[in-house]
C-alpha cells in the first residue's frame, strides 16, 4: 500500500477525505486537515510526479474520455458532441485544447486510462460513463491528476463530479404515472455497470414503495444504448403475459427502436401504453411526441469545464464559485406518449 | 524559403513529388528520385525534428482532426463516430490509440494544427474537412509528419487521401433526374470553402452540360450542414418565382429541415418535387423515404487507418497493398422522394 491510500488507511478515513484535505478543499474540517497534513509529512508523502507535471499544466490539453464502439456510437452521437461544444467555450478562454479520448468498448477503460496517463499529454481529464465501482477514479486521485467525472460512482476519491439528476427524473416520472392510475410500471436500465443505472433503479423502487407499489424484477429491462436495444425491450415487453401499462426509458437512444417494436404490434404509445423517456434530436420524429426529460448539453459542458478548472491550481482563481458536486436537473417536456391513463374500478 | 519547399522550387517540380521521392514512394520515377535525393544532400535537407519524432512513432497516438461547434455538431454527429469505429479496428491491431482533435469552428484550423504539432503528442494525423486551398497539408508535408486526408484539396503535397465519390453521386443523380424529364434542377453546396463543394458543383455542371442543360446560379443553394440549413434551403427554394422541379442535397444533415420547410408549404417530395440526398440514420424517419446515397462509414474508417499506416515506416510492411489515393463509392438507395417526373409536352 502506498501514497494516498496508505495515508487513508493509517488515519482510518476515506481516500476522498484525504484527497480533499491535501487539495485544500473547504469541505474538510480543520482538525481533519491538520491530521492529514501531519500524516503526509510523517510518511514523506509527495504527489506522484506524473500527477505533478499534469497539475502544472504543461501541455494545455484536456482529455475527455468517452466510450465508443458499434454498440454505443454506431448510429452516431447526440450527447457528447454538444457537451464538447460547451466545454470548448470555457477552454477557449484559457487557450486550452480539448481532445476526445476514444476508448473502444472492447477495451478495459482502466487499461486505456493507464496508457493515457503514462503518455502524459493531458493537463487534466474529464471521465464519463462512471461505473458502479470505478478504478479509474482512485487511479487518478492517487496520482493527484486533476479530473472531474460526469457521473458518480461508489468509488469516491473526493473528486469533483457532475451528474444528471436521474433521481429527480425517476421520482417525477413515477409520481406522474401513479397519479394517472398506473400500477404496473416497467423501467429500463443500461446493459452494463454504469452507475446511473443503479441510481435510477433504486430511486424508482423507492418512489414506487412510497405509493405502496413494488418494482417487479421482470419489469426491469436491460439494453444496450441504441435503437436495437430499444427494439428488443419493446419485443420483450410485448411477450409478457401480464403487460405493464407504463414504461420509463432511461436512455435517449432507445425510444426510436422501442416505438418501432410497438408499432409493429399495433400498440400506440399514449393510447395503449404510457411512455416517458429522454429527449434526443430524434424525439421530434416520433409519433406521438415523446414525453421526455431534457437538459442543455452545452450548459452541462460549460459547467463540467468550469468545475474541472476550479480544481486546477493554475485556473482555480478564475472559478471561485464553481460547485464541486452538482446534480444537473432535467426538465420535463410534455408530449403525448404518456397520455394513456388507467381508470380505477 | 526552406525545407521541402525550397527543394521543390530548385528542382522546379511539385512539393508532392519531392515528398513522395523522399519517402521512397513507388510512384516517382527513378531519375526524379535521384535528382531529389541529390538536391536534398546538396541543400543539407533534413526532415524537421518534430516530424522525425512523429515518424518514429514514439507516442502511439494518432490524432483525427474534426470540426466541431454548434453549427456543425450542434445536433450530434452521425458521421465521424462510425468512421472512428472503423479506424479503431485497425489501430487496435497495433496498440495505437485514436484521439479526436476537436477544432472549434470559431478557430482557424491551421492555427489549431500548429499547436497540435508543437505539442508533439501524435505519431500521425488524419485530417478531415479539407478546404479548397488547405495550408494544413503543406504544413504537415514540410515537417514530414505522416498524415492522410479525408477529402482532397487543390493543395496537394502528395499525401495519401481518401474522398467520397461526390463526382459519382453528382453524375448518377443528374443523369437519373434528366432521364425523368427534369430540366430545372437545383443543387446544394456547403456554406464554407470545403473542397467537396467545388468538386460537386463542377461535376453537376458538367453532367448537366452533357445533356444540353445549364446549372443556373440561383439554383445553387448554400447552407450550413444542419437541420436549420436544410430548412432555409427549403424556404428559399419555395420563394423562387420559377421553382426547380428537382433538387440534389449534398449533405446528409440537411434533408430533415428541407422536408420540414416543404411540408409546411404543402409540398411533398416525390409528388411535387424530386429530391435526392445522402443517407443518415435520420433518413428512415422521413416520409416519403429519401432516395439517397449511402456508404459504409466503418469501412471508410478502416481504409483511412490502413492508408495512413501504409505511409508510416513502422507499419508500412503490414499494408503493402493499401491504396494511397482512393475515391470511395457511394451506393444509391432507392426511396420515393424522386418519383416525381416531368412529362415532356
Amino acid at each position: 500500500m502506498k501514497g494516498i491510500r496508505r495515508l487513508a488507511h493509517h488515519l482510518d478515513i476515506s481516500i476522498g477525505t484525504v484527497s480533499r484535505a491535501l487539495n485544500g478543499r473547504p469541505d474538510v474540517n480543520e482538525e481533519t486537515r491538520k491530521r492529514v497534513l501531519q500524516a503526509a509529512e510523517d510518511f514523506g508523502y509527495v504527489p506522484n510526479q506524473s500527477g505533478r507535471s499534469l497539475r502544472q499544466g504543461t501541455t494545455n490539453i484536456i482529455g475527455f474520455m468517452i466510450q465508443t464502439g458499434s454498440e454505443i456510437t454506431g448510429q452516431g452521437d447526440t450527447f457528447f458532441m454538444s457537451v464538447f461544444d460547451g466545454v470548448q467555450v470555457v477552454f477557449a478562454r484559457h487557450k486550452l485544447d480539448l481532445v476526445a479520448l476514444l476508448c473502444s468498448s472492447e477495451e478495459d477503460p482502466g487499461d486505456y486510462l493507464r496508457r493515457v496517463v503514462a503518455r502524459g499529454f493531458a493537463d487534466g481529464l474529464i471521465l464519463s460513463a462512471t461505473q458502479r465501482h470505478d478504478p479509474r477514479i482512485e487511479f487518478l486521485a492517487e496520482r493527484n491528476i486533476p479530473f472531474v467525472t460526469l457521473g458518480r460512482s461508489l468509488t469516491d476519491a473526493g473528486q469533483p463530479w457532475l451528474d444528471l439528476d436521474f433521481e429527480g427524473m425517476a421520482q417525477a416520472s413515477i409520481d406522474r404515472l401513479v397519479a394517472r392510475g398506473h400500477r404496473r410500471i416497467a423501467i429500463t436500465r443500461p446493459h452494463d455497470d454504469v452507475n446511473l443505472g443503479y441510481v435510477f433503479v433504486d430511486r424508482c423502487r423507492e418512489a414506487l414503495a412510497a405509493h405502496g407499489l413494488t418494482l417487479e424484477d421482470d419489469l426491469i429491462f436491460r439494453s444496450t444504448p441504441n435503437e436495437a436495444g430499444g427494439y428488443q425491450i419493446g419485443r420483450d415487453l410485448l411477450a409478457l403475459d401480464d403487460r405493464p401499462t407504463a414504461i420509463l426509458l432511461i436512455n435517449e437512444t432507445i425510444a426510436v427502436g422501442f416505438y418501432q417494436a410497438l408499432s409493429e404490434a399495433g400498440i400506440r404509445p399514449g393510447r395503449d401504453i404510457a411512455v416517458i423517456g429522454r429527449y434526443s434530436p430524434h424525439a421530434h420524429f416520433l409519433s406521438p411526441p415523446l414525453t421526455c426529460f431534457r437538459l442543455s448539453l452545452r450548459d452541462l459542458g460549460i459547467a463540467l469545464a468550469e468545475t474541472l478548472l476550479s480544481s486546477m491550481p493554475a485556473f482555480r482563481h478564475h472559478y471561485p464559485h464553481a460547485t464541486a458536486n452538482q446534480l444537473w436537473p432535467m426538465e420535463l417536456v410534455e408530449g403525448e406518449s404518456d397520455a394513456f391513463q388507467i381508470h380505477q374500478s
